[in-house]
């Protein structure tokens, strides 16, 4: 598309801002502009406020580097969760993830990335040193390994486990299988195998 | 999905105000809020400065109804524009994109919708009444009918059109036909017919 011609120096500047953003281009942002227009002022006033108080005034949690509105997050600071688990994830949508399934009760510790030298992200750019601080000096049983099952994945999981070798420390990782609910037929070779060697006892159900 | 768990109420917020934008949904939401925390603070505070600003500083043209900074907008004030001759279209998108074809030296009207009793829109939610004066008052040459060709679109031409007739003014509207490009075999037969009884004389080019 060519130059757009605006009328509103004030319209074009809202647009242009809106198409910086991931996934969105001219026309979409010029709809997103033209819907603020038709919604209260006060609203829209909400609108702008929060995005700038969150970059200025979201921090990361100082025990496992989540985005946090305090100097330690909701689930560090929850007294029902159990500090001694710790589930090392990539991102914050993660553990957003994990907490979903109402299955985690730990803590978790954000590395905010995976080693992969062809984005040029090495160890000394994630939170391991944090990491290995806090598993040694803190009084953790286990450190369940939560990142993706790829080569910069597997990667990390090995820069980590080395790491903390000397650490009085349990390191589980995910569980990899057959997703529920998949056909046989159509799981790929390497997750069907590794499902069969990690095989599970038959439960009857309750 | 069910309601999701966010370690911080700041981004929290921002998730929930993205949501709300038309075709975002939340997980579009939080990549953009993500997005927003990897930038530098001083232009995400200009981003949301400029959302605020927009809702509370933009005003409509006095004279086409157009979206402007000022009183009267660029196109208006622009005095190497026939004021004489105004095209009248149903949104300030559509201005765009007859100024994106760079074919047009004339003015506009903007009514802000187009009569639709399905929608609950009548001739008093338009800007028909201010149109009507400017033709009156003005110096106006030749009225332009540029809204869509639906039903709604019809209704809106023949309103303009009856409350213009007692004024000397020349009401035209677009061309209809096979689009540049087309193929015959695919285009419509309405759209065809139309093309027939409206042939034009064959240029030999320059």
């Amino acid at each position: 598309m060519n130059q757009q011609l605006y009328s509103s120096k004030l319209l074009e500047n809202v647009v242009n801002e809106f198409s910086k953003l991931p996934g969105i281009g001219q026309k979409t942002a010029l709809r997103m502009a033209l819907h603020l227009l038709k919604q209260e002022t006060a609203s829209v006033q909400q609108f702008g406020e929060s995005i700038i108080r969150l970059r200025n005034e979201v921090v990361y949690c100082k025990r496992c580097m989540n985005l946090s509105d305090t100097d330690v997050c909701e689930i560090c600071a929850n007294p029902r969760r159990d500090p001694s688990l710790i589930c090392v994830v990539e991102s914050i949508r993660d553990v957003m993830a994990i907490e979903n399934t109402m299955q985690y009760n730990g803590v978790y510790h954000v590395l905010g990335g995976i080693i992969s030298p062809m984005d040029g992200v090495g160890p000394a750019d994630l939170t391991v040193d944090a990491l290995e601080k806090r598993v040694k000096e803190g009084d953790v049983a286990e450190v369940i390994l939560a990142l993706s099952t790829t080569m910069e994945g597997d990667t990390t999981n090995f820069y980590i486990a080395r790491k903390l070798k000397d650490a009085a420390v349990k390191i589980s990782t995910l569980a990899r299988g057959v997703s529920i609910g998949d056909e046989l037929e159509y799981a790929d070779q390497i997750t069907l195998g590794r499902s069969i060697i990690h095989r599970q006892p038959f439960e009857m159900g309750e």
